[in-house]
C-alpha cells in the first residue's frame, strides 16, 4: 500500500478505507483498554490520531512506540469521535522504522527552550514551531520564484566566490585554497596570491547586485536569491554570517517604479502567506506573538507611506518621544527612529527615499540638488529596514567620480563602468533579506531561528 | 505611455495601436528612404523590427542609432510587410538612452566565439546564445521549484560554509578571516583556528545532502538547491568550481522510489524546456547542435533502461567496441563507458544500480551481499552521469562501522549518526548538478557557457 500523507488524510472526506501513514511519533498517551498515538509526517503542524486497541496492541508490542520514534502504521481513517480532529485511524498494524530511547532522545513532550534547540539543529525541525518555520521558509522561498516567474523576471545565479572587494557593504570572508600556515611569499615577503586557486584574493560575496545589473542591462528585469555573507563580528536578534538575499533590478526602470514593485511584491508575499500557511500561521500566532496575523492582515490592507528623508528628519525632530541618538538631517537613521515612524507616526510601512549621498553607496544615482540620491528604505513594523534599494546611477562621468571620491579601486569596476559606456538605460533595484522577511512573517525574534543552520561568530555547527 | 515587452508584442493580435518598446539596437540597415532597427529587450530571442521613414528621421538623427545602443521608441504596431515577422512598429519618435561608440563596442554584427565571449561575461547576455542559455536557466530554475512544490517537497537552504570536512565529494576551499601573511599561532606553532570567525577551520560545502538528510527526517520529503564547491585544479569543459546542486532527498523511500523519483523529475525538465523555451531552443538547435531538440524529444519518450552494474560490467566486457581503460568488476565506470551503454547498447537513457561499495560513498545503504550498496547513478546521452544518488544507510551501527572502516573524522559526524539513533527511518535522495542538466537541455558545449560567471582555476573575474 502506498503511503498517505497526513496533510492528505486531515483534509480529505473519504473515510472508512484503509490507510497507511509513516512518521514520528508525538506523543503517546491512554489507558488499560486503549493507546492514543499523535503521529506527525512533517506534511502538516497537525498530526493524525492512532487509536490502538489493546485487544489488537499489548503494551509490551507498543514498548518502542515512544515520543520521537518513527513508525509505520496501518488501518482504517474513521471519523473521529474526539475533539480537535475530524478524522483518526483505527490501526491494525504497527512496524517500529527506528526506536528512540526515552532515557537518551532529548525533545520530550515538555517545552524547550529556542536556546536549547539551536543546540541540537539536527532535530529541531522536529519540533512543531521549527516545522512550521521551516514549512513558511519554503513557501516564502516558491512565493519569491512565483511571483518573478509570474511577472516576467529572469532568476539569475550571481557568483558566490568573488575577486572583488569594492561591493562595500561589509567586511568580507577570504576564500583560498592557500596554507595559511605555510603561504607562498612573493620576493618581498607577502603573501603571493598568483599561487592562490583563482590567481589573486577572493572572497565571499556580499551582493550581488552589480552582476545582476549585467543581467538585467541584456534581460530587462532579473532577479538574485542566493546566499551572501558577513564577517562582522556582530552577535544580535538580527545579523547571520550567512544569509540568503533576493535582489531584483529592472531595466528602464526609476525610482518610484521601485517603490511599486518593492509594495506590491511585498504584498504578495504576504498574502501568499496568510493563504497558504495557515495552520502553521495560527500555532506561531498562538504560540510566539499574538500579534502577528493582525500585522500581516494589516500591510496587505495597507497603503505603503512614501516619504522624503529630509521630512522625516522633520517629523522627528518634533516628535514628542525622546530618542537615544540624536536626529539631524544627514546622519542615518537608527532603528528607533525607523520604528517610532512605522509604529506611532504613520502606523503603516513607510518607504523613505532621497537619502543624503553621503550615507549610501556609490552605485546610488544623484539627484540634481548635488546632495541626496535615489535611494530607498522601506521599514517594516517590528522589524525596521525590510528592503533597501534605489534607482542605480547610469551616467558614467558621475559614476566614475564618485568611485574616485569613495576611493574604490576603480580598476575592479571595469566591466560594471563599462555597462554605462555601451547601451547604458535608466535602471533601478532592491535587496530584501530572506531572513528579514522570515522574522516579518513567523514572528520569531531571533534570526538564528528562521534559517536551518545558523552561521554566526564562533559558531557553524552542523 | 507604459511600455510593452517585445515578447508581448510579438504574441500580440492586437494590431494599429500606439506602443512604446525599450532594449538594444541589435542591427540597422536600410536605404535612402527608410530605416530598419532590430531591436531586442530580453524578453525573447526574437526582435521587434521599427521601421523609421527618412520623412521622419533623418540620417543624423539616427547617427547613435547603432548596434548595441539602447533607444526608446514609440509608433504605431502594425502588420508587416516583411518575411520572419508578423508585427513591425512605424516609429514616429526615437529617444537615444545609451549609446556605444562602434569603434569600441564589442558586440559588432560580425559572429565571436564563444572564448572570446568569455571574456566580456558583463556584455554576452546581450547575445542571442546567451540570451537563450540564461532565459532557460531561469526556465529549468523555475521548472526545479515548481516540480518539488507540486509534489509536496520542501525546500530547505543547507549551510554554504560547513565545519565539517566529512562530505567527502571533494577537496575543499578554506574560509577564514585570519590573515595568511601573519596568523595567530598555538604554542607548538601551528595556526590558531580558535581565533578564527567560527572558532574553527571552516570551508565551502561541496553537498547539502547530510544537512538535507536532517530536515528530510522531519518534513518528510525535501530539496535543497544552492551552491557547491570543489577546489579541484581541473580545467575542463565539464567542471567548475562554483555550481549549483539540487539535491532532493526523501523519507520512507528506497533504490526503486528514488530511481522513480529521478527519472519523473527529469523527464518533467524536459518537457517544461520543450513547452516553455520554444523559440530559444530552436535557436541552439539550428545554431550549435541539430540533434538538440531530437535528444530531448527522446529522452521524454522513453523508459530509463534500469541496470545492476554488474550486468554493465558484463555488457561491457563483451562489448565489440576497444575501450581505453579496461573493464573490470570493481572498477568505477569512465565516460567512454557510460556514453557506450547509453548511445550504442540501450540507445535510451540508464540508471545503474547497486555499486560496488569500495568505490562509493561512506553513508550508502549496504546490499546485503556485503559488496555493493544500493547506490544509482542516471547517465545521459552525450553527458554521462547526470544524477547520482543512493538509498542511504539508515541503520546506526553498519553507518558506524563504515564511517570507521573509511577513516572519516566521526566526531564530525554526531549529529549526523544522532539521526540513526532516534527514529531512523528508510530514505534516499540524489543530486542533481544544474549545469549538467543546462548543459543538456541548451546542447552548449562547455559547462563555463551555461553559468553567468564562471568560476575556474586562475577565474574569478566580474
Amino acid at each position: 500500500m502506498k503511503r498517505s500523507k497526513v496533510a492528505a488524510l486531515l483534509a480529505t472526506t473519504e473515510i472508512d478505507r484503509e490507510v497507511l501513514v509513516k512518521g514520528w511519533v508525538r506523543t503517546k498517551r491512554g489507558n488499560k483498554f486503549v493507546s492514543f498515538i499523535a503521529l506527525n509526517d512533517g506534511s502538516t503542524i497537525n498530526n493524525i490520531q492512532l487509536v490502538a486497541d489493546a485487544e489488537k496492541f499489548s503494551e509490551d508490542s507498543l514498548r518502542e512506540v515512544t515520543t520521537g520514534a518513527c513508525i509505520a502504521a496501518s488501518g482504517i481513517l474513521v471519523a473521529s469521535q474526539g475533539k480537535g480532529q475530524t478524522v483518526e485511524i483505527q490501526v491494525n498494524n504497527i512496524e517500529v522504522l527506528g526506536a528512540a530511547d526515552p532515557e537518551k532522545y532529548p525533545l520530550q513532550k515538555k517545552g524547550h527552550s529556542l536556546e536549547f534547540l539551536r543546540e541540537i539543529a539536527h532535530l529541531r525541525p522536529r519540533t512543531n514551531t521549527f516545522g512550521a518555520v521551516l514549512r513558511m521558509r519554503h513557501a516564502m522561498a516558491f512565493a519569491v520564484h512565483k511571483y518573478f516567474n509570474d511577472h516576467g523576471f529572469y532568476y539569475v545565479h550571481t557568483p558566490i566566490i568573488t575577486g572583488s572587494d569594492a561591493e562595500g557593504a561589509g567586511q568580507m570572508f577570504q576564500v583560498t585554497t592557500l596554507d595559511p600556515a605555510n603561504p607562498p611569499k612573493t620576493e618581498t615577503g607577502e603573501v603571493d596570491y598568483t599561487e592562490d586557486f583563482f590567481g589573486k584574493q577572493t572572497n565571499l560575496t556580499v551582493s550581488g547586485q552589480l552582476e545582476g545589473e549585467v543581467a538585467a542591462m541584456a534581460l530587462g528585469q532579473i532577479y538574485t536569491f542566493g546566499p551572501t555573507f558577513r564577517a562582522e563580528n556582530s552577535n544580535t536578534t538580527r545579523h547571520l554570517a550567512e544569509f540568503w538575499m533576493i535582489e531584483p533590478e529592472m531595466a528602464f526602470a526609476d525610482l518610484t517604479d521601485n517603490m511599486d514593485s518593492a509594495e506590491e511584491f511585498l504584498k504578495f508575499l504576504v498574502m501568499y502567506a496568510l493563504n497558504n500557511c495557515k495552520d502553521d500561521l495560527q500555532f506561531l500566532n498562538d504560540m510566539y506573538d499574538k500579534e502577528l496575523l493582525n500585522r500581516l492582515n494589516f500591510v496587505v490592507q495597507n497603503s505603503f507611506q512614501r516619504l522624503e528623508y529630509t521630512e522625516a528628519i522633520e517629523i522627528l525632530k518634533s516628535a514628542k518621544q525622546k530618542f537615544e541618538f540624536p536626529v539631524e538631517w544627514g546622519t542615518d537613521l537608527q532603528s528607533e527612529h525607523e520604528r517610532y515612524l512605522v509604529e506611532k507616526h504613520f502606523k503603516k510601512p513607510v518607504i523613505l527615499i532621497n537619502y543624503p549621498k553621503h550615507i549610501k553607496a556609490f552605485y546610488m544615482k544623484q539627484n540634481e540638488d548635488g546632495k541626496t540620491v535615489r535611494a530607498m528604505d522601506v521599514l517594516f513594523p517590528g522589524i525596521g529596514e525590510i528592503i533597501g534599494g534605489s534607482q542605480r546611477e547610469e551616467n558614467y562621468e558621475k559614476l566614475a567620480q564618485r568611485i574616485q571620491e569613495m576611493g574604490i579601486h576603480e580598476e575592479e569596476l571595469w566591466w560594471y563602468l563599462e555597462l554605462r559606456k555601451f547601451g547604458t538605460a535608466p535602471h533601478a533595484g532592491y535587496g530584501l533579506g530572506f531572513e528579514r522577511l522570515m522574522l516579518f512573517v513567523t514572528g520569531m525574534g531571533n534570526i538564528r531561528d528562521v534559517i536551518p543552520f545558523p552561521r554566526f561568530p564562533k559558531s557553524a555547527e552542523f
